[in-house]
């Protein structure tokens, strides 16, 4: 063993990826201390992207005041590229659910605007390249709200001009987008997208997304009616037809948004990640890799940080091992390639315990102390 | 992988040594189906034994009735082997715990007068050597109602006949062996022995597990004071000074009267187990040893089933892997040699689910898996 890599999503609610990776190279150079340990940390579309992509760039963060999902100024961040050519967003930074108590959580008021605050004020440094994750979202807006920010104007059937959150989507009859910023134009978006959802109907936002952001069945029936007619205006108004586009309904729409009237590429956050990272250089020639995140099961071969992983680590036939907290359908990711699925739990305990930092800390290292030591036999 | 030997302990309350190694077979096989694995189900010097001895020399159980813990009779079993030259006893099938309700739990009553008629019926059948696993006792006794099966009688300082448990220790001023059976001089006990606890005083009998049989704090005390008074008596009338040998408290005593008046050898379970099922001579050129139970730790390196395969394995260099229901202390046991220790809980999960036998079942198959995986690499 002289090579191991480590790529690690975060343990949700317990530790962030660098945690974890430090935690994973612990356990290894209890058995190997001479080995070279590589650590990639890793997050996927939700939260984190935005540290990962800084971190990696050695880029440096901008603060600023933006609106948060119910129009109230906060301070929030976003980050540039060292070599200043590009800027990361990550849209739960000033428009996630986490910035909303349970009872403020209602997808008919949220809106993505400050989202759009942070493009428009990123354009206006001068950056034309984005690179925008836009996991863990409060809203349901189809990202009316972002492009308000930009300079869009949407206007119900008497040319009034709307205001903001998902309760307008089925008022909207037309837009206006005379005053758009100009730079627009000339701007490349690439979108951090983790899941495939259209953009409407019982797989779409309103349906899959809308109850866990405060939304009853009467808001969802309403939001997703106004998903289907804003979706069929795009078409009247672009000629764009994104409705069944996987990822459209991701943020609440807010995917759509970017890729009708943004002309966006959605990529699973993993692919940029690593592409970002290098990852595929780097792994060259290491022994084995080490993958994982709070809970492993079939969900994390779609286009999850140990799927990304996994597919790389393929083509340079390098044995991939997932240590998570929680592991499940250990055949089928058997069958797709994962060496080994190991559980850090070491015995019988509360999901209470088994979160504790210092508890996991522990379990991870332990358990990656163990296989290491089975891969050195 | 060509060669695999498995050699578990029960999972207590949950599966048999034989379905724990079933399901390790499994989770080999899923792998490498070709791999010719080796299975000892092994049992400690407490439940189980008696099976894992008849099976192991193809012999046989004898049916008989004998005195429970409460001199009620019972129907219950004892083995001989295959070759018809040794009888197998395990002491609780007739005198354990397990056979008196919560409320009939009472060591100064219960006795181990049925363990001697197990023995005298055998050597009425001719045998002359015994194996005799003495855990999971309900009895602190001192031996002394197995003594009375086999002929002995306990004299108060009057002469009179005492009867049996543990509140006759104090009062024994004699003891008559003017009856015994004659053929108790030419005939060789071994016992499977499993704690290294001495006859009497803090660490003895009474007081390390006395409470677990029923007895509260007075009766503690006093069955000590019975010990201590009836070991002076084993001294002063056999010269022997059992007091301090390790094992002399096993089964509330009966180890130490096997000790004194059955010239008996104590022996930890698994090396008589591991002795008797040749497994020094069956593994050889294996590549790999998995052996476990239902909770590994520190305490496993102590004469329990894991450290006496370990011990043997060593021997031969043949790497050895704990399973278990739960781990600790992992770093103690990967410096005694263990090369990877692994417990089967793939989540967060309450005792009560991971004890379900079929959930510990797949959890098993499927962590033996992963490790076979692992180390093909």
């Amino acid at each position: 063993m002289k090579k191991v890599v480590v790529a690690m999503d975060f343990f949700k609610g317990c530790l962030s990826s660098s945690e974890v990776e430090k935690a994973v190279e612990e356990g290894i150079k209890l058995v190997c201390p001479d080995c070279e340990v590589i650590r990639f940390p890793i997050a996927d579309g939700g939260e984190g992207i935005l540290t990962v992509l800084v971190e990696a760039t050695r880029g440096t963060y901008q603060k600023i005041i933006a609106n948060d999902p119910l129009m109230r100024p906060i301070e929030t961040t976003y980050g540039v590229s060292g070599d200043k050519r590009v800027a990361f967003i990550e849209m739960a930074t000033v428009n996630g659910l986490p910035l909303l108590s349970e009872t403020e959580r209602n997808p008919m008021l949220t809106t993505t605007y400050g989202t759009g605050e942070l493009i428009l004020h990123a354009i206006e440094q001068g950056y034309r390249e984005f690179v925008i994750g836009i996991g863990g979202s409060a809203t349901n807006d189809a990202g009316v709200g972002m492009l308000q920010a930009l300079g869009a104007r949407f206007l119900n059937k008497d040319g009034a001009v709307l205001g903001e959150g998902g309760e307008i989507l089925h008022r909207i009859a037309a837009i206006d987008f005379s005053s758009v910023h100009p730079a627009l134009e000339d701007t490349r978006f690439t979108i951090a997208c983790d899941v495939r959802n259209p953009f409407c109907g019982p797989e779409g936002a309103a349906h899959v997304f809308a109850r866990q952001k405060g939304a009853d069945d009467a808001m969802i029936e309403k939001l997703d009616a106004g998903m289907q007619s804003f979706s069929r205006l795009i078409h009247s108004t672009t000629g764009r037809e994104i409705t069944h586009v996987p990822g459209a309904g991701a943020a609440g729409g807010l995917g759509g948004a970017f890729l009708a009237f943004l002309n966006a590429e959605l990529k699973p956050g993993i692919d940029l990640l690593l592409q970002t990272l290098k990852f595929s250089e780097k792994i060259k020639g290491a022994d084995l890799i080490i993958t994982g995140e709070g809970r492993t099961d079939r969900q994390s071969l779609m286009g999850k940080v140990p799927s990304g992983i996994l597919e790389e680590a393929k083509r340079q036939g390098i044995p991939v091992i997932v240590v998570a907290g929680s592991i499940e359908d250990t055949e089928i990711l058997n069958q797709a390639g994962f060496q080994g699925l190991f559980s850090i739990i070491p015995s019988p305990m509360s999901l209470e315990t088994a979160m504790k930092p210092e508890v996991a800390k522990k379990n991870i290292c332990r358990t990656v102390a163990q296989i290491i030591s089975l891969v050195n036999l």
